[in-house]
């Protein structure tokens, strides 16, 4: 039976192959899959002798080195078993097999990939809104909230990442504190002190994957399920997702000219037991209203009156162009209610997802319990990089420049809309920040201008984007930072000619 | 009363305040805080008349300047009324408010940041097990599974993060797929067919942060509270906590010299609706057995039957030191009950947090929408250096003289092992991976051995840190990866110097 001769011996099984040129995977790996397929198929059942490496070379117009690669592998895995001069078998220990089902892909007889899951996969993650208009090549996208990264110093950042693998190397590319890089933390304690009135060391710090890290790391945290948490209701959908994904009921309360009503949610808090409240006092996403200073105080007091945790997103502090930064919340809370998010995305870059929790002691041990199960840590490589860049004070340059060139945009896009759509659409006033909140002339219907001004290359939000009841409201969000003035200027140009297919 | 002379009048209010020269907070803040503090204190009241700045300056000890700094910041933020020429009141629209209660920092008047959270923090994250030793300088670090960083080429990975930044620029540093870069996802599509048997394109890559962050998105996905998890009786403990954290319960199944007992898990599955396992088939962790062929089949079968999911965690790939690596069950798998994780941590470094999903697509999708919650999305930076460093064959490169390298300490270990222990531990045969298993003789105790190693300078884990039932055994696992030859010999040594201290 054992064909030395390469003589054809009747009761030898034929395995058909044709070797895949554009395939990747080299050519004796396919050989040896094509066995597993015929395993796996139970066409080669347990115990039966393969052609010897001679007749598979034959039949498989390959050289017989090939072959004996391929057997060497499935032996190795244990699919074949061999015996010197007595050939190879398909391992007697492998358990009978029924032959794949359908949803395989790669053709009839190979099992290949499957394209569907196996495994019942259950409800998807509940979705906020309809997310951001999503940007293309060539248009002018003002929805978002992107800086304007054509003004980042990228060298810097690159000599920055250098110098931390280059000095600090094994320690940065290691395992380490999930609470981030201790310079980190010390920059950004120093930072907060400096710039956010908030007296904390680095004990007080947490380095997070952007805010959206730290929001969800606190959701999971603190959060359990069918607790209730307030929530503004023109606000910022990424935020609920992670609070709802922890399980939370979301209750909105009301957003105007001072920001959230700390009335309704006072009313809110004597209907419901909540747990929690997520703010952006700053500059309110998406209307940019500064939350005034006796709002402030009454949430204080509410908070504490009702043991709530308060988490505060700042997420754009550099950005104020009247007057200076309003200190957040977390300044005045003196009773530990305030858990203060904030980032590195607007100031720096979005894309190196770095952000920082301040929270009293035992919440950031508390995180950093949390965080080890999340991701393990954050990349102490970018994190010890933005350390030196706010230790020399770049990153607070860059800041300092940046916002007087947001501002300037801001008086662009401000002149340009009084110039164009003056009675079309009136911005609202706001102290900073990298976009304008306006509302829009009833005689405009502000989705179809939306789709219309899409459609002619400029990409901006509308209101409904940002409502947790996703109903249409007359306003829309302009976005500014990442444009300059002569686009800023072309952008209201064209949102002027798509007027037209807008009109009620 | 409006002191304009700098002649004191009778109603004026004291506010005491030093400056802390030693702050990190610029004086005119420091000011500013001081009033805010008493406007919470209650010790201003809405309305009342604050002296004058020049009285102030007095009163203070600092320039008329640096008043006018602090009342203007105080003005911005809504706290205090200006009027010209008439002084300065606290604002009438703040609501009264009581003295803050203790647990506050920074002495009894000022309110500082609170030491406590004022907010119930609910219960604590499960622990699976004690944590590793931890490292500690001049020590020799056995215990965990780092690569040797000394021979990382950093310049190598700082050239690649440069022109990453350089040429991809805006793009990389903005918000992004969630999935990952499309460059790295493509590149580990190539890489896992060429290299782990599996035919996949970038649509069936996530890239996510390490392994970790990929075993916790996959919790989060598609576990829900209450259903029945198998998990390996020794083996991975964070693995285990972000099983819990995403509400399962867990299920230990012995492990053997074949790998995971697959007639346990059938035996345990006819009790238990499980719904998923989590399984280490290449190198168990931490017994570094590779799982059989037979109960490969049989492990794929049971899933086919029961609707499970396999997450298949092959976190060293790389580094099989004998034959061919065992190529994942996921590329037997024709049905898609396998999802397959693997790790940039072992070839690259665990510093940069990079692992990857391969799977179905729609399970991608599931994954990628959860990622949007988490983290936004990953570094692309980082993704996009790595995957030029793939393109180019440069960590495939490395990964080779690591494999070589490692291949090597393992001899070194398991002859230092012969020479110097012998009769004390015996290494179980392995094929691969950066550590060795080995079984201690009755003769010691495991634990107290390894308390007397670490503290004469070896770190080394033994079987209890990975049991799910945190029973101590007579196994201790030794990572010879990040040590060279001559350490290895030195941390045999200093092991058996430490044996007295173990005798039983």
């Amino acid at each position: 039976m054992i064909d030395q001769s390469g003589v054809r011996v009747r009761d030898e099984i034929e395995i058909a192959f044709v070797a895949d040129e554009a395939a990747t995977i080299p050519v004796f790996a396919q050989l040896a899959r094509t066995v597993v397929n015929e395993i796996l198929r139970g066409r080669l059942a347990p115990g039966q002798r393969l052609p010897s490496s001679r007749r598979l070379a034959a039949q498989w117009a390959v050289h017989r080195n090939t072959v004996l690669s391929a057997l060497d592998e499935l032996a190795a895995e244990g699919w074949v078993e061999t015996r010197a001069g007595a050939g190879c078998w398909v391992s007697t220990t492998l358990p009978e097999r029924p032959p794949p089902r359908g949803g395989a892909r790669g053709g009839a007889s190979a099992p290949g990939f499957a394209a569907e899951p196996g495994f019942a996969m259950g409800e998807p993650l509940w979705q906020a809104l309809a997310t951001m208009p999503p940007s293309r090549p060539g248009a002018y996208f003002m929805a978002g909230g992107q800086p304007d990264l054509r003004l980042l110093p990228r060298e810097m950042l690159s000599r920055a990442w250098r110098r931390a693998v280059r000095d600090a190397g094994s320690k940065v590319l290691s395992y380490g504190d999930p609470r981030g890089a201790l310079r980190l933390r010390r920059a950004v304690a120093s930072w907060c002190a400096a710039r956010r009135d908030l007296a904390v060391g680095a004990r007080e710090v947490m380095i997070t994957r952007g805010s959206q890290g730290a929001l969800d790391l606190l959701s999971r945290a603190f959060l359990r399920p069918g607790e209730h948490v307030a929530v503004e209701a023109l606000g910022y959908g990424p935020a609920w997702v992670s609070l709802r994904a922890a399980g939370a009921t979301l209750w909105p309360v009301a957003v105007d000219d001072q920001g959230l009503d700390v009335e309704a949610l006072e009313a809110l808090a004597r209907k419901r037991t909540l747990r929690a409240v997520y703010v952006t006092p700053h500059h309110q996403y998406p209307t940019m209203v500064t939350l005034s200073a006796s709002r402030r105080l009454r949430l204080l007091d509410l908070a504490r009156r009702h043991g709530l945790l308060v988490i505060e997103d700042d997420y754009d502090h550099e950005f104020h162009h009247e007057g200076r930064a309003v200190m957040p919340l977390a300044s005045a809370d003196a009773h530990g209610h305030v858990v203060y998010v904030g980032t590195f995305s607007k100031i720096v870059a979005p894309g190196l997802r770095v952000g920082f929790v301040v929270a009293p002691e035992p919440v950031i041990a508390r995180l950093a319990q949390w965080r080890r199960a999340v991701d393990r840590q954050g990349d102490l490589t970018v994190e010890t990089a933005l350390a030196e860049l706010l230790e020399e004070g770049a990153l607070q340059a860059h800041a300092r420049r940046m916002q007087k060139v947001y501002g300037q945009r801001r008086t662009a896009l401000r002149d340009a809309l009084g110039a164009h759509l003056a009675g079309v659409v009136e911005a609202h006033p706001t102290a900073g920040g990298m976009a304008l909140w306006a509302e829009v002339s009833p005689k405009y219907d502000v989705e179809r201008w939306s789709a219309a001004s899409a459609e002619a290359g400029v990409i901006f939000a509308t209101a409904r984007r940002f409502a947790f009841d996703q109903r249409p409201r007359p306003f829309v969000r302009l976005g500014f930072a990442p444009l300059d003035p002569g686009e800023l200027v072309a952008c209201v140009k064209t949102m002027k000619r798509c007027l037209n297919e807008a009109r009620v």
